[in-house]
């Protein structure tokens, strides 16, 4: 370590010891020095031979494997890793599930993994059944079914989707200490497919007067929301795909509405109804939910995009330090307004940053995996990552964030999240 | 139609109806018209209503959902999607299960769906009990466990894996008829994450002597081949990670070996050892398998890359036209050599090629998905499309590579593919 150290590509960037990021980029050398540290300290066993058959050959080398599947699913061995469900005692079918972010990696969530939101359910919808209707302020109210849309053209993009309440226990007085994906985890990203929701909506003929959309699902609570009828002629997306296959049902099959960047109550499931109108309908999710009580006392609505926001998945909360040695520090960014720029990490709580690397591709309104090496000396250390997106818009302190809306928010927090690395190796949530 | 076809924007770009690629891009006014005439052929109905509530609300809205899942599945009206198995009489692990490319869309294959080949059934393997040996010409030979390899640097590429005997029915006599995915499926794209090799091999600090790699998998066949050690220090990814989860148990759980561009054998599943040494071992997969004879009686060796390819994935075999209208023609297109640079697609069996939109992201070494509005007048047409990279490789047309390579060759067959759209909207797979 020491003379891996005192080599002139080790010298810390930053506070804390954290490291050129090119290191991650550099040929073999230095990643070597990097690797055989992490090997070393995680007692990498000098190979119990060189001959070339291993003498120990494990059990599953001497019997057949597991016959083929017809759909595959994850090893049982992984069985730990799913949705965090967090239901309505008195209404199962109403709560929320997280995405287990601390257990990925890449920019893509499984779509097993996707977080959910239900009111009342995921309906089990036949598409033969289905049809989704535009009507309202249109010259030519038409019905659709999904055999019909299949055959429209469709276009694809990657982005998140993010619940506008997700992250809301940044608001509490206390720190919560739980894993990442249980507070922070009402965000996934997928592969979106489907139909340019422009196409329709032209074809039914939008009357002038036709400024706003009321979108209903076909779930057992009729969940709808008003939109501007400018953003779905803008990017909207009729989705009948997800990650490749037709959309799971908890996601929305067959019919999902998607806003890239737009919080997730706007990305319809179930879609069945778009009504074109000269205002919104004030429904419960644009009024009593999804909106903000501000310190003035006024509230603010119709707060669609989801602001630049980033978070440390790796070291995080129920994960421990193997000692003094070199890690990777990895995480997430993203903003609804476009790419990430820039995501900076500080190993000293605040007191110094320095740029992370950012995985390729950087796609916007979608994850961007950010990377960044760091020497830990063993001695107590504060992590943070700030995301700066292509617009400029930049992730808030939390105290900054706190003092602009106040502790009756609930929705939109987007605050730097505070990683406490103890000399003993355990990680804590705290507010620093 | 008649009026849309006799406008400047619907004027055809190539022969048997294609149009304008930009068509895909344009603002709503030409959109709506395609989408209009699709919508009427398929009788997309006037709504029965422009209530606010419509009358007939399904059977779904009346009782709660499905309750909340820790890992979702697709839904049970996409039951008859899935892998279509060609498995060995005599030894059921040994075979093949093909991907149903005409049933997905966008470019990320479900994890769940992804092809595999096994040779004696899939493993299932207790990571705790999984060691990766790096030994032979080597200083130090080193043994990882799973546990220290989770905490290396990483990297993750959305790449596409394709079997060097995909598309083989192509050498036949006459044109097999049957689903694309029955014949091209054994080629998926996902988006794997894991060790950049070189640290590891670094780690182990190979003898100047070694120039070659004999890895080897855990499964009951113990399936190995020998590889260039220059293809695994440049780009080669030690796998734990797909789709943004632990890899799947038949894709390679806990550990895949990823050779990005390189034919699916090299990619090695469930990896255990890797033994550098000074030459090839002359395994089964690199002597009587994955070579192919030529008409000169020699036979080609080590042949690792993937050409440039591409498949037209709607309309294909099983599909059927819905009368004269306009339609989304979409495919896959991929190259083992780097990015796609173009797809151009015939409606006239070749007299004519125009080229067709490709779908952002454009990544090198995985799917490009590829679409081109066609007006189909109703008479017989021949369709094609032909992938060419950005080293200017070119997808050749079938009768050019029999030529060349003769009929015993079995692997890497990258035809262009023809449909054969009849007068009645049947598709045929036709050599033409």
């Amino acid at each position: 370590m020491s003379r891996d150290l005192s080599s002139d590509e080790l010298t810390p960037v930053a506070g804390g010891g954290l490291l050129d990021r090119r290191l991650l980029l550099k040929s073999g050398v230095v990643f070597a020095t990097a690797a055989a540290a992490g090997a070393t300290t995680a007692s990498a066993e000098p190979a119990p031979s060189t001959s070339v058959v291993d003498p120990a050959s494990p059990p599953w080398m001497h019997a057949t494997g597991k016959p083929f599947t017809g759909y595959g699913t994850p090893s049982p061995f992984e069985r730990r890793v799913v949705r965090n469900i967090a239901g309505n005692r008195d209404l199962a079918g109403n709560g929320v599930s997280w995405t287990p972010l601390e257990n990925l990696e890449g920019i893509i969530t499984p779509s097993g993994l996707h977080f959910e939101r239900h009111h009342n359910g995921a309906p089990e919808i036949d598409p033969a059944q289905h049809r989704l209707l535009i009507h309202g302020l249109v010259k030519q109210p038409l019905s659709f079914t999904v055999e019909n849309l299949l055959r429209y053209p469709m276009r694809s993009q990657i982005c998140f989707i993010e619940c506008g309440g997700n992250s809301n226990a940044g608001w509490h007085e206390e720190p919560i200490q739980r894993p990442l994906g249980s507070f922070h985890g009402l965000v996934s990203c997928s592969e979106w497919t489907g139909i340019p929701l422009a196409v329709l909506l032209d074809q039914a003929a939008p009357d002038p007067k036709a400024t706003w959309v009321i979108a209903e699902g076909a779930d057992a609570a009729a969940m709808n929301v008003s939109l501007p009828l400018s953003k779905l002629m803008d990017d909207a997306i009729l989705a009948l795909y997800q990650n490749g296959e037709r959309i799971r049902p908890e996601n929305g099959y067959p019919l999902r509405l998607v806003l890239p960047g737009w919080e997730g109550v706007t990305n319809v499931k179930w879609l069945r109804r778009l009504e074109l109108a000269s205002e919104p309908a004030m429904t419960r999710n644009e009024t009593a939910k999804y909106t903000e009580l501000m310190p003035s006392g006024h509230a603010r609505q119709f707060t669609f995009v989801m602001e630049a926001k980033s978070l440390i998945t790796s070291p995080s909360w129920g994960q421990k330090m193997r000692g003094p040695n070199i890690y990777e520090i990895k995480g997430l960014a993203w903003s609804g307004r476009g790419r990430i720029a820039k995501v900076e990490v500080t190993a000293d709580g605040g007191a110094s940053w320095a740029a992370a690397q950012l995985q390729e591709p950087i796609l916007p309104r979608c994850f961007t995996r950010f990377r960044m090496p760091w020497s830990w000396s063993g001695a107590p250390a504060i992590l943070k990552s700030r995301a700066t997106d292509e617009t400029g818009n930049v992730q808030p302190e939390r105290d900054v964030l706190v003092k602009e809306r106040g502790r009756d928010g609930y929705f939109h927090y987007n605050g730097i999240l505070s990683w406490s690395v103890e000399d003993d190796g355990t990680i804590r949530h705290v507010y620093a």
